[in-house]
């Protein structure tokens, strides 16, 4: 699906083939509950159980992956909505597949409103549904937005030497879209991707927390100089914005640098979401993770080199739980030696640091010195 | 400053002449600073008070104003820090005029961690600054991106028939971005606009409240079916959204209509501040606020017609007390007896709508039959 041999492709081919799979699957589940029924028998459908117990952290993949434990739901009285609602939501799928349209998780609680009993009543219902039939595409290497059930949020900002390829929707016609050439502004990462195909001129990715540091870096070019393509975070990453970097760096074989705040949040929130997805949503990650992501900065022991100490703020007790939290249960975290040291020496220092806090030494420190000296010793990055 | 005559514009001489503006601002508070040093007098400065006493509802021209009181900072040993700092902030203002580079607020706050004693300790000390140089340049028709202080935040997506010029920011070369060859991504508008041009082929401009809705009309080419930019809000329009669709609807001199959600929180926040601004920040509404903007939906009287009942949700409290409010107190509702009829139809009502639930009747209902249906009744638009 991914491969360097796809780095000028459009996306299309791939496209199609998944469609197909996509149809595949759901024929299939239907196929079998119609068989059921001609049998006489209860129809069921086996789905994976996506509670923590059938969670594992694979450290090879580098990324918390879904077991095998399946759970079946049977047609009865008491399933009877729920069954329903399973069966309408793939076809509300098989449809949008056909017709190459999509549905927000909004949108599709609300065409549910027409389907008499069954409808939902909140989102809560329709999301955890939809969750469950996500968990069983996985389990084929298919994603919701394959099912055409799209986030609500649109990704970040990209800028620098990278084509992206896409297609008109309307008229098929192959797009190319040089983030080079956007000014001031930048390229707006759509909601789903995987249409998407890239060409770029870079040596890595770099993922930035937040959108003035991100404006800052695409103003003064930085991405010219330094060979990189820029990618606007803001805050923990959106399905999207996760998503498009994973498909960017496999398909161009790029390294993925993450500049984020030097505190608990960053870590354990913004680049460990990014790297390794969380244990919650397991059946996701094998799409959403960037398990080659590394932690550029801001470290706790750029705190001391830079002498930023003066321009940070002290450790709140959210911050001291969730660092805490990050060391004692956290199986990315405990099984790195590097982070352990790192999340220590903070808790030790009791301060926190922003991105910005390097302005301290004037506005393009970060671009003139910071950078190009952390870029030179990549040793230094965090696993 | 803008007008029809410039909708070829580059935005770049504008911009060479409100720099010189601003430069002359700066420099004669500063004169005169010294002039009363050498006097021998204690030197002040003479700042708007933004106090709601000091705001009024210019119903002409349509949103809240700042006015013409004065409040004096003269030199003391009490103000001493605060004097210091002002001054500080505008000569940082100055430099970056100069060497055409910019601050956000928060980058604002860090770089004064190298100015000794007169350091700020929190950021709500630098904004407070901020806001009152803001006040003074905004009497002289320069808003605070002028002064180089730029938002956190960028400005929301744009897609359909529009070119924006903008110059590459390390070569000056003028370069031209087609809103309507981006595919299923988006121009993501950057921080500051002032720099911007544009040339549309348009007949209006719909500024829509939710990601979802704007990637479905975005991926649909509604914009070219209806002749019209999409310009995506995420809620509350940030200050680059707001001062993006006015500064593309005064040089193209398009009608701009609003399609947000039918609850309070989308007339009295999404809507009013787009269309007045509000009276806290009274100082900035001339650069920002949108009077000729319209409602185009969802009004309460369209969950009758488009029978959306079953696709709506009671109101909340806070709807009501937000609804109640905005009828009470909010002189631009009370100003409007159209919007006083639509806010007591909700509440007797008791129901709101978001715009999503069009999905409903189908995915494209929304672009079939709603829209469509109402841009042939403009008249039926809330003011």
């Amino acid at each position: 699906m991914t491969g360097k041999g796809k780095a000028a492709g459009s996306g299309a081919t791939d496209r199609q083939a998944l469609d197909a799979l996509t149809l595949r699957l759901i024929d299939s589940v239907a196929t079998a509950i119609r068989r059921s029924i001609e049998r006489g028998e209860l129809p069921h459908i086996e789905l994976p159980v996506r509670s923590l117990a059938n969670v594992s952290f694979d450290a090879d993949k580098g990324y918390f992956e879904l077991g095998e434990a399946l759970k079946t739901r049977t047609l009865t009285v008491n399933t009877v909505r729920s069954f329903a609602q399973t069966l309408r939501l793939m076809a509300a799928s098989r449809q949008m597949v056909q017709s190459d349209d999509f549905a927000t998780k909004r949108e599709a609680y609300y065409i549910s409103k027409n389907w008499g009993d069954c409808r939902f009543d909140e989102q809560a219902e329709s999301d955890a549904i939809m969750d469950d039939i996500e968990a069983l595409a996985s389990l084929h290497g298919l994603s919701r937005e394959q099912l055409r059930f799209y986030p609500e949020s649109h990704g970040g900002s990209v800028a620098g030497p990278l084509t992206v390829i896409d297609t008109d929707p309307e008229s098929g016609k192959v797009l190319e879209i040089d983030c080079a050439s956007l000014g001031s502004g930048a390229y707006s990462v759509p909601h789903s991707v995987e249409q998407l195909g890239f060409r770029a001129d870079a040596d890595f990715i770099l993922a930035i927390e937040t959108g003035g540091m991100f404006q800052r870096l695409n103003n003064h070019r930085f991405w010219k100089q330094a060979r990189c393509i820029l990618v606007e975070m803001g805050g923990v990453p959106t399905r999207a914005t996760r998503r498009f970097i994973r498909r960017l760096s496999d398909s161009t074989d790029l390294p993925v640098y993450c500049f984020v705040d030097c505190d608990p949040y960053g870590f354990a929130n913004i680049y460990r979401t990014l790297k390794v997805g969380s244990g919650n949503a397991a059946h996701i990650n094998r799409f959403f993770c960037v398990p080659r992501a590394q932690y550029l900065g801001v470290t706790p022991q750029d705190i001391l080199d830079y002498r930023l100490e003066d321009a940070t703020h002290p450790l709140s007790k959210t911050d001291i739980k969730r660092a805490k939290d990050a060391l004692k249960n956290d199986p990315f975290f405990a099984s790195q030696p590097r982070w352990i040291v790192a999340i220590e020496q903070l808790l030790a220092m009791g301060i926190r640091a922003e991105q910005q806090a390097l302005a301290k030494w004037g506005l393009n420190y970060v671009i003139d010195d910071y950078l190009p000296r952390k870029l030179e010793d990549r040793d230094s990055f965090l696993p």
